[in-house]
């Protein structure tokens, strides 16, 4: 044995840890047992986890299963790592047991140890914290692990995503407000269409991300229904009565929010369910942003041979000998991370519909999807929102351009001129690739002040938001 | 020309359609031109449409731009397809124009040739009734397609999927009261674990559907917000300022369901949010149905080399020889489907994401896949409930033996004899494949009637649900 | 009893069937059983169940265990399925038992009656040829139903998808060579960039089907193997030892395809990877339309305010009064159906991965789902080939006025004026909004001699295909 | 300026970079740009592109177009980081432009300022080598990191999902083998059905796996195609005409693979079809992985109240009082990380699908996608493999219970005693719980010599694989 391992013993015999290391002998174990591709537990599953265990040590202490000293130096050694003071400790993987027994073993076994030497203990076998018996106490990973999804999910919902869409929503809102007395050609079809405001057009982005936000917010109350308590197959053997609402309670407290026990742990721990639910209210997120995404770059793609309507930020070096190329590079990072939340949604889906009997065991794979899409889509879109959202600006001249050689503008004829003649003028333009305005004058069926008086976009754009 | 059909006329000229059949010219053509697969558009969405041509005529007619007779003679025409006395007269493609445009038209030339015959006129070109002018007064297709969708979705999920889902709700929750009393071995990771009565099991079965309903209705109040009114792009142009409101008033009416109209109407024309939305939910019914029909499947595998603690329905003949072989036909049905709605949850997803500018033109395919999605679900509960769930029985004296011949109740033992006598009864029992009785009494550590005072599953099931 | 049913008997009891239909107790009791949705068993899949059933009773009288006036009738009513004569007779429900027995039963049955009425006989309890013992003779519909679906699949794909994919690929590639000396601007990002040919863009669809069409041929041979002969578990236990080997060839024969019996029986009927594989290949071609069709309804956006580099066929009425004004309704419906078979791949993978032991029972489902996807791409081609692809004009004013006011020529000047002199002009035609030429010879650095000597965009376009 | 920085410039200004590393002022900026989760560009990816960088310097050396010292000092920066000597260069973000652009300059950048240290030059602005000129010469980014995907994706293929897929079927052939002579009940339906041999049981898995290798190789050749010298829109300009010839070459001598230079460069550039076929062979192995894994991990259940058939490898402390407890972990990992594959293969597909014109820009999210998915096969069918499969044992007594428990056997009393009597004799064992030939002592249909000749499972389970 060197100086930089310790033995530890399990009930397969010695296995050495890293010296420097808090965790023991299972985490160590799953190490060898799952060397599979890169994919670690998320942070923020490890935070909630840490949570959890803060969570029970306190209601351990205060239903007196657990003597003071011990329930503080597990308190104490969960803060810790709630304030990121451990962050290369739990370095097991996503594909592990799929209850993720193993994460749960590796949180009790650094706070054990991490609390033995707050206590003046040592790490190791000889410490003063059981991870068992004191960390895990009145629970089991079949409850501890759905707690902290649902304390993770909802956490980085309600503290990273919204506050993120909130901001683009509201920067969307600014530029429809700004952009509302802008009249441009619409396209229905990738086709030339009747005409609207530049503002309107962006409202249906505000509208769209309103309600995204509201359906997120419709995923929650599930959400925060918590398992613990049930312990290993719900019926809650092992745990004190009190302990489910306690926890729940103490959790909440300490997130500040409104987690609740949930009333029927058998579903909990036996389904996925209510993270099934929020990862599509996730993914109707990315059909969202998908499409303002690609919105955005359509518009202001150019700069000579495409739309052209907008200009976008230019962040990066782009051809340095061709002004005006901008590569819409915020839309291409956004679309291309819906694309992976789509894909993740598959594989929640997966996972949500293959529990059997007492237990899901796809709970690590739908933890690190949620998460991840989570943290997509709110970095996504706070990135997209910096980078691009506020600067974007309108080409006025070229948008007025467009509007003008449109030949939509031609219905506008139709009450004074009728139908027939109406269609005459259009035909001629198209034909000849003029503007409507010469092929009626040329036709001599308008002049030109009764074209530009009946001939007015701003009139066909309606009273409605934006 | 022959007996058979009949010359119609759009602006490409002459196209002979069926004399027997009421649509025109444009419906035949895109008969032509989208010769596509086998799968038409749903009976569902026709009705939707019927309903907004109906609502649509009623308030033109209050609104008084359109007269009288024709007002009635279209209400007449459209409440008889709401009839289903149509039903041949919408065989258009999914695959065709991506804003429904010629399933628009079918129902605008259908109802317009069969309000001509009410008014005593005939069908075809001479008609009293104009498809567009008439029918498709203050409409586009643009805004009564995604009208319809929202309505069509809206009407299956709550006249057909809601009640299915609560009947086989109430279903299993009568199974949970039933079974309350019967302790059975849990089991996690396909492993067996600690036990809990067979009501538990159930209970979050029910629990699952409970949560499934508000998901789904969480889903409702955006697809409540309809696009009628907002014309080509959104901006209304063409309808009459009041036609939005009164329009959605008079499809509520119309349906008994709270429809309004939608405040931003370049949103729901330009995105297809609220369905991909309901979508996710729907998904995560489907999630929760493939748990349960998988579980009871399992439960009821057998008859001699499986679990075999519960009995379900024989619905088909199995093999004659063979007695106690039932395939559990109605779980396999349910989880085919349950894989069919989160394929085409993908296919949502990709359609809802694709909308550029003013119009998302993936919508027949969206409204293809949610209304088939309500109705697998639908269809698919109320069939597993019928044919399987009603008739769940347990096999009493195989979980007994199961539970009694299962190890995990050695742990009731740990309070009296101590650990380590305890963990010795159990590896003997494994060892020599008896049951724990057998090995504690062999082993001399309790004796007969204190095993049997100890070892009482029942006192292991706390008071949980079921 | 009516005149207009007849009761048959199954070990459940008797049962009425309508008397004009040739399917027996099995099948009538299925339609009540499972009244799920309105998907039936695909053609595709009834003709090559029809297939098997013939080429079975011939290898069975060639095999002498059955008499030749019941092979015979057997022989003669598969025919008439084959031929389509009994489109009414299989109305099965997708969503039924999942090894597809009751749809195998159905071929049994409508068979079993029509050869007893080809022999004289009735149809009906008293009929002279029997389902099970005759029609199924040396089968069961666990290697019957994957039999079918190998059959089904690979006769679509050979017969109907390929060739769809070739006649796109050829007309494409004949565009191609039609464009070939199109110079225009290329895009990437959206953005301008330097140029290529019109040539060179269509040969890159050219290159993706040509591609796609092996990728499809790679999924052939795995379809070829048959597990027919390995009757239920797979060790082909009532199966006359030659019989495998025999119906694969007989089926080879029928349907002119090189089929093999299965080297491993179980791993064909325990698994449905050949169709998770072949649909991963369907998917592939579908990301390639997708991409074709995109291209091509952005190129033709406009009449004025999008693209407009291409001119694609108008094949329904757009707007009467707005010339130039053509939806891209083939792409349309295209990029739906692509979307489509995307879903469609969610849920075969997850029927292909849900297998036990010996037996997958979600094929029903699988067979829909692949069936469905041939069908959509096949039509789907040959509808966007045949109303779109062969109609593609280009607008050769409109590509060349976008490739002259484009920044990116300013490349070639380059190398005769430096680098730094050439951003010059670019930055003040940009900033101006003149063209290239117009900026240099404004700075004076270029003669317009110069100028059309050097910047050359056939120059730029290399020597590639296209 | 802080000894720990360093600044460089591009066309946005000066922008500081850690002194400490070799990247330069593009991955600094795109670091800022890009702040979104935790996902960065996948070491094999890294991999393929300094294979690249190499190659391309070997053949502008060669051409003459890159001077010796330059060129050499590229190669052995390049060479260093293949070497894995460089693991803290590589910072980027999967989220960033959709080209990919910035991860090529980050190795541009990176061999660009080593390289000049190799020349005793400095890193930073006054380096001797330069990232564009040199390093870059004769590419861009739009064939670059295209190239880098295939020599990615093909490298981890061949070098480590194909092998580990060998030895995972290798082993489970030494299984089949092994258990060629173990008679045990077959299960359809999850119901009781006739007998084969565990052999022939894992004969399927072997079967699975050799046709999945063969899915997999089947799409190496579209992978072996380079965009490689097509630079920016696939016409070639800037590279020399025989650049594209030498590099495909140089790069396969340095993997030992037969790149080609892709016929079509635009096919290569534009789309990624050869990934999503790829992806979509990756996708099938996953549903062959998980039916082996969920059929070893249920016939693993138990160790009293599941099927028991057999024992796998304890690797993790399970219960210490509970022995036989085995959770099967490793079927749970790699059930979990098929999911994931699964979810995979949409996000690829999506992005596969949305291409436009002369460039596909979700690169990095498909590479990101194809790689994860290869490592998570590879790994996770390497460690079930050396995890579980290599331990797999039958427990032969609890198989032969079954099987001698089974009703089904009683079929082989057919030809003897006729079909009603042996319906008879299992009606009555079923009834009564007893088995078959007790049941047929009892009803002195037979003597228990006639039975124990005439019942004979192993005469059941034909002469197939295993």
């Amino acid at each position: 044995m060197t100086e930089d391992i310790r033995m530890e013993r399990d009930t397969f015999g010695e296995i050495a840890v890293p010296n420097a290391r808090l965790w023991g002998a299972q985490t160590e174990r799953s190490l060898q047992n799952f060397r599979i591709s890169t994919e670690k537990q998320s942070p923020e599953l490890i935070n909630a986890l840490a949570v959890i265990k803060r969570a029970a040590a306190e209601v351990n202490l205060g239903l007196g299963v657990l003597d003071d000293s011990k329930a503080r130096a597990i308190m104490q050694a969960a803060d810790e790592i709630i304030a990121g003071k451990h962050p290369r400790e739990f370095p097991l993987a996503v594909w592990q047991t799929g209850s993720g027994t193993q994460t749960n073993m590796n949180l009790n076994e650094v706070i054990a140890n991490r609390a033995s030497e707050l206590l003046g203990g040592e790490r190791g076998e000889a410490r003063k914290v059981h991870p068992n018996d004191d960390v895990n106490r009145g629970q089991s990973s079949n409850d501890v692990f759905p707690t902290a999804m649902h304390v993770a999910a909802a956490q980085a919902i309600v503290k990273h995503l919204l506050p993120s869409l909130k901001t683009l929503r509201d920067t969307l809102d600014g530029k429809a407000r700004a952009f509302a007395d802008i009249v441009k050609i619409g396209r229905t079809h990738l086709q030339d269409a009747t005409p609207l405001t530049l503002g309107q057009e962006f409202s249906a982005y505000v509208a769209q991300l309103e309600h995204g936000i509201q359906h997120v917010e419709a995923a929650l109350p599930h959400l925060y229904e918590l398992a613990q308590g049930g312990t290993a197959v719900g019926t809650g053997l092992n745990a004190h009565p009190q302990f489910a609402d306690k926890v729940a309670a103490a959790i909440g407290k300490l997130t500040g929010l409104p987690f609740v026990s949930a009333p029927n742990k058998f579903e909990v721990m036996a389904a996925a369910d209510a993270l099934v639910f929020a990862h599509g209210a996730l993914k109707t997120v990315a059909a969202s942003l998908n499409k303002i995404a690609n919105d955005i770059r359509w518009l202001a793609s150019g700069p000579r041979c495409g739309l052209g309507e907008l200009s976008i930020p230019e962040n990066e070096p782009g051809s340095s000998i061709m002004p005006g190329k901008v590569n819409p590079t915020q839309s291409e990072a956004l679309t291309m991370l819906c694309a992976q939340v789509f894909g993740n949604d598959v594989a929640v889906n997966i996972g949500g519909a293959s529990g059997n009997f007492e237990l899901n065991v796809f709970r690590p794979m739908i933890a690190h999807n949620v998460l991840q899409s989570v943290r997509l889509l709110a970095d996504g879109a706070r990135s997209f929102n910096d980078n691009c959202a506020v600067g974007i600006e309108p080409n006025r001249e070229r948008i007025d351009t467009l509007l003008n050689e449109s030949l939509m503008l031609v219905t506008a004829l139709n009450p004074h001129i009728g139908y027939d003649k109406a269609a005459q003028i259009a035909k001629k333009a198209h034909k000849e690739g003029t503007t409507l305005k010469a092929a009626a004058l040329a036709l001599g069926y308008v002049t030109e002040q009764q074209f530009d008086e009946w001939v007015k976009p701003r009139d066909m754009v309606g009273h409605s938001v934006g």
